[in-house]
This record gives C-alpha cells, sequence and structure tokens, in this order.
C-alpha cells in the first residue's frame, strides 16, 4: 500500500554514543524514498512537536550527516516527557498540518509507549500515518530484541573502563568502587567482565539490580576478596536494591515517567565507600567513582558494529514503514550467528512488546549474588568488538 | 666517566596512561647500554627497594614491553610513601648490595624529592650511584618542564569527555557539573577548553584554582548562563577553594605527603549540585559528574605525542645518567617549536628545582575568574593531538 507525505523523525530520552548513526539512517533511506517526501525533525523530540519546531533534515549534506553519525547525543535534541493525552491530540494535529505520513521515534521503552498511544490515537482519528519506534538505550532492557543500539558502545566505555581502573587498582591497592549505569537491569554492569584478563584481574566483584544487595554480604564479600588479592575492585549498578526493592539510595527526584535520579550524582559510590570504611577499618584506602554520564556521551569511543546495526535498524525501519506491510511497530535485532560468526538480522514486532516493559539479565548470565557468569562473555563480545588489551610484565626473579 | 653496574627503575605515585611508555623507555635504553648489566625492577617503587621485590625486567621480550607500554597505570606497581630517613638509608644498603649504580624513579615531584633526599645519603656515604628522577603526571604541575607526561593524555580523555557532555547538555537541558582532577593547579581542567567549538558549546564555566572561588559568585554565573543558552555546563577543579584556601570539601583522610583526599569521592560535585539548586530552584535540572580515576586511567584512549614522548624522556634518563656528565637530576621537556611546528627536546635539571615545589596555570591562560584563555589552546592543542570532533545538523527551516 503506497502512502505519500512527509516523514518526521525525533529523539526521545537519554543519549548513546550512536543515536545519531539511527538518525542518519533514517535521513539516507527517507530521502532515497519515491513515498516520502519532505525529511523533517522535531528539535527535542516530542515537545518540538507540540512547539512545532521542526527543521528539515532533506537539505543536510552527506559531510554533515556523516559528522552527526559519529557524534554522540541527540543531534535533534532530546527530551524526557511522556504526552497526555491532549497533548497526543496535539502532536497528531501538527502531523496532519504538515502532511506527516510517516513517524520515526527513536528512543527506549518510553519513546515506544509514547508511539503507541499516538497509534491507536490516529487510528480512532483515521489519520492514515505510520508510526514506528527505533530502538536505542545503553541500558540494553528493551524486550524483543537481542540488544539495544547504544549498548555495545557504552559496554565497551565501561569494559575499557574497568580495564584501565583494575590497572590502577593493581598499581596502588585498596578498595574501589564503580558505579555503572542501568536503573532497572545490569546489563551495563555486566560487560565490566571483559575486563578480567589475568585470574586476579578488576572486577573482583560485580552487582546486578536482578539480584537482592545486603550491606553485611557486601562487606563480607570485600573483606575475603582482600584477604586473597590484597586489593579490590568493585563494578555495582547505580540499581542495586535491598530485599524491599527499594534502591539503596532513594532520591525524592522523580520525572515524569516515575524513573527514581540514580545518575548525575556520585553519592551511591560514596555511601557504599563508607560502609565498607565503617565496617573494615577507617584506615583502609576506599575510592569511588561513579561512571555517570560519559558512559552514553563519551565522544571518540564506540563499538563498530554498535554503530553499523544503529545505522541499520534507521534505514530498516523506513523500509519497512514505506513498503506497508506493517503500518506501525518497533524494530528490533535478531542474532543470526555467535563467535566469528556473528551477524545480525532486523525486523519489526508490535509496539506493546516494547511499551513500557524492561528486561532483564537472564539467569544464565549470573553467577551467584556478587559475579557474572562466563557465558555472558559470548553473548557480549560481538557486540563490543575489537578491545584495546592491558598487558602485564613477566616479574622474572632477579639471578634467574 | 664509566660506571658498570645494575639498573633500578621504579614508579611512584598516581597513574597515568603512558607511564609505562618512560618505564620501556628507560628499559630498552639500559639493555642497550654497555654500563649498564642487570635491569631491574621495584615492585611498589621504594616500598619494593625496602623489601627486596625487585624484578628482572631485562629478560622481558620485546612484544611484552611493547604491549606493557600502551598499558595504563604502572607495570612495576606503585607506592604513595615519603621515606623517612631511616627508610632511605635502608634503601641504600639494598642498592649497595644489589650493585645498583643506576637509579630510576618515574613519578611527580615527591618522586624527585626521594630521589633528592636518596642523593645526599649516598653523597655523604661516598656511594657512587646515578639518580634520576623521570617526571610524570596528570596534573602537568612539575617545575622547569614545559610538561609533564601524561599530561596530554589525560587532558585528551577530559576534552572527549566534556565535548560528549556538552552535546549530552544540548540534547536534555539542566545544569551539569563535571569535576575534574588537579590538586593544586587547573591545567586538566583548563584542557576542557579545547571541547568549545560553537560559541553556545560548554563548557560555559570553567573554575580553577588558581582563582578565589566563591559559591555565590558561581551561583550568579549559573543563572547568567541559564538565561543566556538555557543550559549550564561546568568545569570545575577538585581544587577550587574559597579566599581562605580552604578547600571546598574538606576532607580528614590524608596521605604521608600531607595530601588531602579529593578525588575517588563525588561529593564536591554532589556539594555543588545541591547549592545551584538550593539558589536557582528545586525544579531546575542539576547533575554532577566527577570524572574520577578514568583521568588517569582510561584504556585506549591516550595523545600519541604524549606516548612518544614519556617514551623518549625515559630514553634520555639512561642516556644522560650513562654519559656520567651529570651524576643525578630530573629529566624535563622543552618547546622547540609552536603549532604545526611543534617539537620538543629533552635535557635534565637539578633534583632539587622540581622537588616539592608545583606551578600554576599562568595569568596569561586564565580568563577572569570563571572561564580559560584562547591563548591556552596554543600551549594545549600540540600535546593532546588530534582529537574526534562533535558536529551539528544545520537546523535548516522548513520550506526552506
Amino acid at each position: 500500500m503506497k502512502l505519500r507525505g512527509n516523514a518526521l523523525i525525533g529523539q526521545s530520552g537519554g543519549p548513546t554514543t550512536v543515536i545519531n548513526q539511527s538518525l542518519v539512517g533514517l535521513v539516507e533511506e527517507a530521502v532515497r524514498s519515491d513515498e516520502i517526501q519532505g525529511v523533517y525533525g522535531a528539535v527535542h523530540g516530542i515537545q518540538g512537536i507540540l512547539d512545532e519546531n521542526l527543521i528539515d533534515l532533506g537539505r543536510e549534506s552527506q559531510e554533515t550527516l556523516e559528522a552527526v553519525a559519529k557524534t554522540p547525543c541527540a543531534a535533534l535534541r532530546s527530551v524526557r516527557k511522556k504526552p497526555t493525552r491532549e497533548e497526543c491530540e496535539a502532536v497528531l494535529r501538527v502531523l496532519q498540518k504538515h502532511d506527516v505520513r510517516y513517524f520515526f521515534y527513536i528512543g527506549g521503552n518510553d519513546s515506544a509507549e509514547t508511539a503507541h498511544i499516538l497509534n491507536e490515537l490516529a487510528v480512532a482519528e483515521s489519520y492514515d500515518v505510520r508510526l514506528f519506534h527505533v530502538p536505542k538505550t545503553i541500558d540494553n532492557d528493551l524486550r524483543v530484541t537481542d540488544h539495544c543500539p547504544g549498548y555495545g558502545s557504552a559496554a565497551k566505555f565501561v569494559a575499557q573502563a574497568i580495564a584501565g581502573d583494575s590497572q590502577d587498582n593493581r598499581s596502588l591497592p585498596g578498595v574501589k568502587i564503580d558505579i555503572i549505569m542501568g536503573r532497572h537491569a545490569g546489563w551495563l554492569t555486566a560487560a565490566s567482565l571483559l575486563a578480567r584478563r589475568y585470574e586476579d584481574d578488576g572486577p573482583h566483584l560485580i552487582y546486578l539490580p536482578e539480584r537482592v544487595f545486603s550491606l553485611d554480604a557486601f562487606a563480607g564479600d570485600v573483606e575475603r576478596m582482600l584477604s586473597k588479592h590484597g586489593r579490590c575492585l568493585v563494578a555495582a549498578s547505580e540499581g542495586i536494591h535491598g530485599a524491599d526493592g527499594k534502591s539503596m539510595l532513594e532520591s525524592k527526584e522523580v520525572d515524569s515517567h516515575g524513573n527514581v535520579q540514580l545518575s548525575g550524582t556520585g553519592a551511591l559510590g560514596d555511601l557504599l565507600a563508607a560502609e565498607v570504611k565503617a565496617r573494615l577499618g577507617s584506615k583502609l584506602r576506599v575510592r569511588a567513582d561513579t561512571f555517570g554520564y560519559l558512559q552514553r556521551s563519551f565522544l571518540g569511543v564506540y563499538s563498530e558494529v554498535d554503530a553499523a546495526e544503529a545505522r541499520e535498524v534507521g534505514r530498516t525501519a523506513v523500509k519497512i514503514a514505506t513498503a506497508g506491510e506493517v503500518p506501525h511497530g518497533s524494530i528490533y535485532i535478531q542474532r543470526l550467528g555467535d563467535g566469528a560468526e556473528y551477524s545480525a538480522g532486523f525486523d519489526v514486532t508490535e509496539l506493546a512488546n516494547v511499551a513500557k516493559e524492561t528486561r532483564d539479565v537472564p539467569d544464565e548470565y549470573i553467577a551467584g549474588d556478587n559475579d557474572v557468569a562466563p557465558a555472558f562473555l559470548d553473548y557480549v563480545r560481538p557486540l563490543v568488538g575489537e578491545m584495546p588489551v592491558a598487558a602485564r610484565l613477566s616479574d622474572f626473579p632477579l639471578g634467574g
């Protein structure tokens, strides 16, 4: 079914380092398409539509697009906004006014939900518009898809950071606690396992939000690693929580999707460091770093595989939308092979399958309460790709 | 004056990402030398000498050495220790026992001081040993040298982090505060200026410890930037302090050199974020990240120029030591040209010139109380080298 009209693209939620690859994939495929006339961008996502703050993406040069594709964080600028029903109606009127027949929303599960609501409204009003969610999130916690564009690059950043910090910890021993993003799921924290090359390399302890965290068990774990290795590097998710499900650190700040603020503060790391000192001795050298926004926005460190897949997810969205067999949906990635045979396929699923819900790290990838299982490496390695390697001296004895 | 015997190498203080380039430069030149027989390493610096925890570096393969050179953080492992007079005497006895005639200590000004004390003791005891300090520090605050090995790479990390975070801040506006290392001097924080490409790019405010910091002025600065840009990215040194010279955040933890702990905690960033909220409104989106150890240990991000110079500083130390015209000293880097003509020379200065004292960012590189002067870019660019570039869309209006 041919549908002619304009296309509108928006970006939503937290940035990734490859989110603009998807944007550029959408633009280049939309420009090529016979069905699509104008290719527009909404500045600051759904808010930009409400404000009619739209720009013409079709006029961008290929050179600018390629440079933007390599730049982290939403080039269209982003928003954290769950539109009300009235706002969704207003959005639809703007789409109608500009004859937008294709709307692509790059974002996480909140964005899929927004697209889902818009779609129901459009159907009710009999306005023919094709609505597609283009996935992105460093958290990797979307349903259906094998992994999310943005995750591989963030995982690479975390792995290189932990690999370096493990050398730091070996060089100047003590307890070091690194707090890693991932509100609901431990995918990004689990990627720290990529840094463990030698048996005594950090991270020595990995805490995911998929397991219950207790300060008593934590202090015991650290003490055990200290007596084993003389040092201890901890990778902990910002989402770790007690048996009651409450975060170790409850913040009063809640965004309009009901998410608690865990990032952009060093408080959780500092709290854990203070607990270790209080329990294991105030003379112990204990430090905490919260990797923070660098994980999602650091310029220049990204996974090549992730960048290519993020681009392809955008292209696929336009191809499926203009083909017209499926009028709306969320693009997902299928894993077609493993290890050296790794390859990915791209397809579409129902918006409702991706909206709202998140996906945890499954049990097979988790080892006990404080580690990640080696099986996880088979999952994550192809997504991260080539990584620099940390080497050691052989420590030959004198007079050998 | 020929002096035959063994060489011993140690690493001290906080890591850099190129500190092992200097180690490998020392080893490869020492192995080549006719005067030097065994090439030994002290594990954990001066502590390793006291414990006679020595290893044979001469037996390492070239392949291992090259891999180690690219690995961040002291491969010999480090120490933060100011030896007492008794310990210095014990160190000298270990050097004598192992016929060590060349001692190279890679470190900051504390290490230069240790080498200086050891030298005075050796002279008093008429033990012929050549003692050389090989500089490293991400802080760039050593005297005499134009810049320190380790600085260019840390500056590159900071510049890429801020460039990415500036996109993040533009994408999801608000106030973002980034805390950057540099206990006494603002060199590393100043490097954040490299991220400013467009007029409204962050960092919008840069605070160095060379100027007095006040929370009142800070809140006013942030408010002004918010009304100008609708957002504000702040780069602040961990060493910012009030008119009384006291750090914004006094920690009780002091190491044996009398240094206060400022790194390894997110408390300063959180304090500044809380102040902004308290003064400018609790609904304002304010976040803080403390870049922490990633600045000194991140695997895979380094400056090529810095890596090459760190290697050459090590080689130079052995050449000067074995030539014998100068029996002890600290290696320094001279800037021989600027811009595209940049090149570096390597020479030696007295240990006493480098020991203890630090070097601030000079006035010519500072703009007012909250910014860095463009002249600083000429200084820092050649040290950082090529950097990825953050690009923007053109924001063409619709119907143009």
